[in-house]
């Protein structure tokens, strides 16, 4: 039983924390982090159990803060709990500090970055996931599965604020872990009332929060934020693994402890300038600031691992020796559809890789991710259309070691940007699977056809982006992104197309790598294509060839980054005349890749063949021909530039 | 009341034209289609009130296909009520026919675009806002007033599949919508237990959808979705204007009225072959065609006008006669942030349009927008912290002949990119404003940075960017956007800047121009820039006139289009050297856009400065130069460019 005169204290140095650095940096969201204090201080000082000298202990619980704006918050509370020392804090916000404005795992207690709102409970349910599944791991390190005997649930804890819960992503990540009955998942909402501008959709009207949460089917209470006692007493009472995954829905007061700021609209994001920052500590009362609290350290039998790990190394290191491609089973100039050859080789991977999980929304016939579902169903995840929370969830379970494949149509990743974008800040090891690329989907039409997805993921800090042409190109792709860390994307396309590579080719294939297809040394110019703009590309150099007309074809499989130095040595040799093939809008693509190649070149020229019609459906065919990006296409503007 | 059998015999016809469309053309979402086909029926015969004569009739009802893949059943129901002919039918999916396989603009009965799931409810709540507001309008045009007395609500219906729910932006709808009392919407749910893939996330527990609809503040009612006499009943009884939106949740069978495709699993998105479709001919029955169903016509009395009408047009040359700009109250050198300039402007144009509407996710003021909530108060909608659904209400505004200005940070509509990429197939009417551009909002950090938003909006089908670097062509920038039809994205800064235009300068900007602001007869290369970094540029080209170094700098305010004539004539005029300065990541921003223009120039090199390291939280100055896209880094790159 904790002694509340001792977390009152605890409280009022936090506070004093919160205030000091913001008002000495000059920003900062100060009655954000003061409408929060007893929440924080009473869960870390009674159930929250935490390894602070070893933030990596996989017998650790987790705490996502998602009002990433509360940062001060944070810090304070890490400070007060000797996680921090107080010059840690005094580098609050400036350049060469890792406590920065929003939370991001610079700072060494973060798992991921937080700061757009919404996106801390599906990160925790997929924290919440990958805990529950580390002891049932299916895979060949037999070790793996000892090491996890004795296994006991660490829980996972979300700090909200109640502007987010107007966020969908929100809601999807509600009806997601109830229905996977994460149940090791606790999710803390601070109800201060008060938006950046204004009242929020609900105010303090947390029976409504209790309805909707209720009918999304967690385990809900409401309680008095402020009121240590009554928190010390649900958080030692509380019961995690009852079936359901629990929201406390705390009422609270923003700006609490300094009487100026309490419940007062227009200081979100603003510090108190010095003269009302020293009558709020005079308010705050006597503050000790020899006083540090005491986090429970966690279960030490608990012996399973996380990323940093060897297991996790281990079976890295697995996938890496297993000659993985050697396997792939189809043959040249057999036809077979790169998404249909992503499912098959995610299949065979997760044999070698016990790690690997696959995540799918509600279109696994589609990625053909079903295979892998019928053989490794514990290790695969039906997200459903929901596809914000389906990224946000694999952010967690990489986070804790996993490395997730997420799947759907190319086109749909774009509901996620915004959880991609904070992926990257996140250093997440995530792939990205996107199939029913461009305008060959056909009769389905502009809505479903990914057109501006290489343009997204090129902007995504680290990313790598890679774009196969057939089915054994796809199986070396996925084995590239299993073995390499960071954001992957991979695209494929809906029709089959035919085998070019064998596997022994494909092999050489790297990260940054591209294939020289066609090549004379009477070549007139060079086509850079991938995917099934390739193929295209390949048909119309065979074409011209009867014509008398050489072209070098190239497969720039690794669209970021790209191969600088095979793209110049082409153009050197044909002319400096350069022509790219892409079924993508002419924005951001594998055409303005290649551009950036030859900005400061000063001789090459580049034509772009690109979707600069607006798409309708049709027959695949017709639509390539009709973008003018089909063989025809290409031999057309060919023999233009050639005059 | 309405005759059943004749209910039942249209019904059988709707079947027959749906699956006589989808086994033509071999593809198609035939199950899905057929579990509606009662529910559709029931409400054009009863409560539907529409003129197929003249969809653009103000006092129509309107309804949405949400669930998009269902175009079988929206033509064949348009087939059956004398709106289309069966010969319209024959083109379905063809690449010259309207009728595409998920319904667009291009079909005449099509406001909007629909195919991306969990989009339409959002679209059908701005539609049903924009009814409500009609009669409201503030503004110049008193006939308008007049012409809006005796105004009857039309309804707003929104077919949706139960997939679909499983997308936040429908709980997302589903809060605003109840917030806003927004009772003259009905949404539809075609409960068929079977996503695409498998049994979705709740099946057929339609009490879980009642449960949760009616905590999210509707009015729910469950009923069978195949029992035309109930629901007859239903819409007959059914009164809207009771203070909430309602939702009919309809349990029904997918692929109904065909025993092969009855609850079949692994049917979606396959028509029937030859002779399993006339097996299900004959299933169904006799089939009337020569049968044709009756729409009723709307209130006639119903004066109040849309888009295509007078009244959008009137007050558009009105905003277009007013001498806007000139209004404008900064002064040269003056110091003023571009957002603030953002919501000042808006408040202005508001005056002379009374069809500008303007939207916000809970950064009113921040954007400044709430100076506009201020004096319009009925056409300021706040959209809480829910991005999806601001933009689909936007879209639903704009088809209904509204202005919508959508407004918060610039990085937080990444939140949207799928919505914002429908309303492009939408050719949505809809001005998108992102503030707090790139690195220089400084300590808040990378999560609150927009430095994909222009990437992004640059992928949008007929979107125009446009990014002011004062105060004066910030109004400007406002103007032009409310005076010209489609997707506008302007991008406003969060620092104080030095107003450098004058109205009379400001007055000239026009879409695909941009200004030369530094120019000499011996340049020595041309810097391309706009925003924040232009003011960077110019600081940069001062400094370096002082080392006698002369540098042509141009505002290319007009990032797409961009001004490719003044572009080539700067570059050829400054020895082919062009360096582009962006406060944004280096793919898909102004720097690329400019390396199009020169791209088969085969003698100009372009030097690209942008944020190409992963940035962090401290002071604006401190990040610009950290980046090297400050006047110092600029100098730097360009005596290191002239050696």
């Amino acid at each position: 039983m904790a002694d509340i005169e001792k977390l009152e204290k605890l409280a009022r140095l936090v506070r004093f924390y919160i205030l000091e650095m913001t008002t000495r940096v000059g920003s900062g969201h100060t009655n954000s982090s003061l409408s929060a204090v007893e929440l924080a201080v009473s869960l870390f000082s009674t159930k929250f159990r935490f390894d602070l000298k070893n933030p990596e202990n996989p017998a650790n619980d987790r705490i996502i803060f998602s009002k990433g704006h509360a940062s001060p918050l944070v810090y304070a509370l890490y400070a007060a709990y000797s996680g921090l020392t107080e010059k840690d804090l005094t580098g609050y916000r400036t350049i060469n500090s890792p406590l920065e404005g929003h939370p991001n795992p610079r700072f060494k207690y973060a798992d991921v970055a937080t700061g757009s709102l919404g996106q801390g409970l599906g990160i925790g349910l997929g924290m919440a996931l990958a805990l529950r599944l580390a002891p049932l791991t299916q895979g060949k390190l037999s070790d793996y599965q000892l090491r996890t005997t004795n296994y006991e649930l660490p829980t996972v804890y979300v700090l909200m604020g109640d502007g987010e819960f107007a966020e969908g992503s929100v809601w999807e990540a509600m009806e997601v872990a109830s229905y996977y009955k994460a149940d090791n998942l606790i999710g803390i909402v601070d109800v201060n009332r008060l938006g950046q501008s204004g009242e929020t959709l609900l105010g303090w009207d947390v029976e409504t929060y209790k309805k909707r949460v209720e009918a999304f089917g967690w385990q809900a209470m409401v309680i008095d934020g402020h009121d240590l006692k009554a928190l010390v007493d649900l958080w030692t009472s509380l019961e995690t693994g009852k079936g359901k995954p629990v929201i406390v829905i705390a009422k609270t007061v923003k700006g609490k402890g300094v009487s100026m700021l309490e419940d007062v609209n227009g200081w979100h994001g603003r510090p108190l300038p010095q003269e009302d920052f020293e009558k709020a500590v005079k308010e705050l009362g006597n503050v000790d600031k020899s006083l540090r609290g005491k986090v429970a350290l966690p279960d030490k039998n608990m012996k399973f691992s996380t990323r940093s790990n060897s297991i996790y190394s281990s079976s890295l290191s697995a996938s890496l020796k297993v000659n993985f491609v050697e396997k792939v089973p189809y043959k040249i100039n057999e036809e077979i559809a790169t998404r249909k050859a992503y499912g098959e080789a995610l299949t065979v991977l997760a044999e070698v890789n016990p790690l690997v999980v696959s995540l799918d929304a509600d279109v696994k016939n589609s990625t053909y991710t079903e295979s892998f579902n019928d053989k490794y169903p514990k290790r695969f995840y039906e997200m459903f259309i929901a596809e914000q929370n389906m990224v946000s969830v694999a952010v967690g379970m990489a986070a804790m070691g996993y490395v997730p494949f997420v799947a759907t149509f190319g086109v749909f990743l774009t509901r996620a940007f915004d959880q991609i974008r904070m992926a990257g800040y996140s250093r997440a090891n995530v792939k990205f699977l996107g199939s029913h690329a461009g305008v060959s989907i056909g009769e389905d039409g502009p809505s479903q056809m990914a057109l501006q997805d290489i343009a997204m993921f090129r902007t995504i800090d680290g990313s790598t982006i890679l774009y196969p042409a057939d089915g054994v190109a796809t199986w070396r792709m996925v084995q590239l992104a299993s073995k390499n860390e960071g954001i992957f994307y991979i695209r494929t396309n809906r029709p089959a197309t035919p085998v070019i590579y064998t596997y022994k080719e494909a092999e050489q294939f790297k990260i940054g790598g591209s294939k020289v297809v066609r090549s004379s040394s009477t070549d007139k110019l060079t086509i850079v294509a991938c995917g099934v703009t390739l193929i295209e590309a390949l048909r119309a150099a065979d074409e011209l060839k009867k014509k008398k007309v050489n072209v070098r074809v190239i497969d720039a499989y690794s669209v970021k980054p790209i191969d600088e130095k095979t793209l110049r040595k082409a153009a050197s040799e044909t002319n400096n005349l350069v022509i790219t093939v892409e079924d993508h809008y002419p924005e951001g693509g594998l055409g303005d890749a290649v551009l950036n190649v030859f900005a400061q070149d000063g001789q090459v020229k580049v034509f772009k063949l690109a979707v600069a019609k607006m798409p309708k459906s049709g027959k695949p065919q017709e639509l390539l021909d009709y973008e003018e990006i089909s063989s025809r296409g290409i031999i057309d503007k060919i023999l233009q530039i050639l005059g």
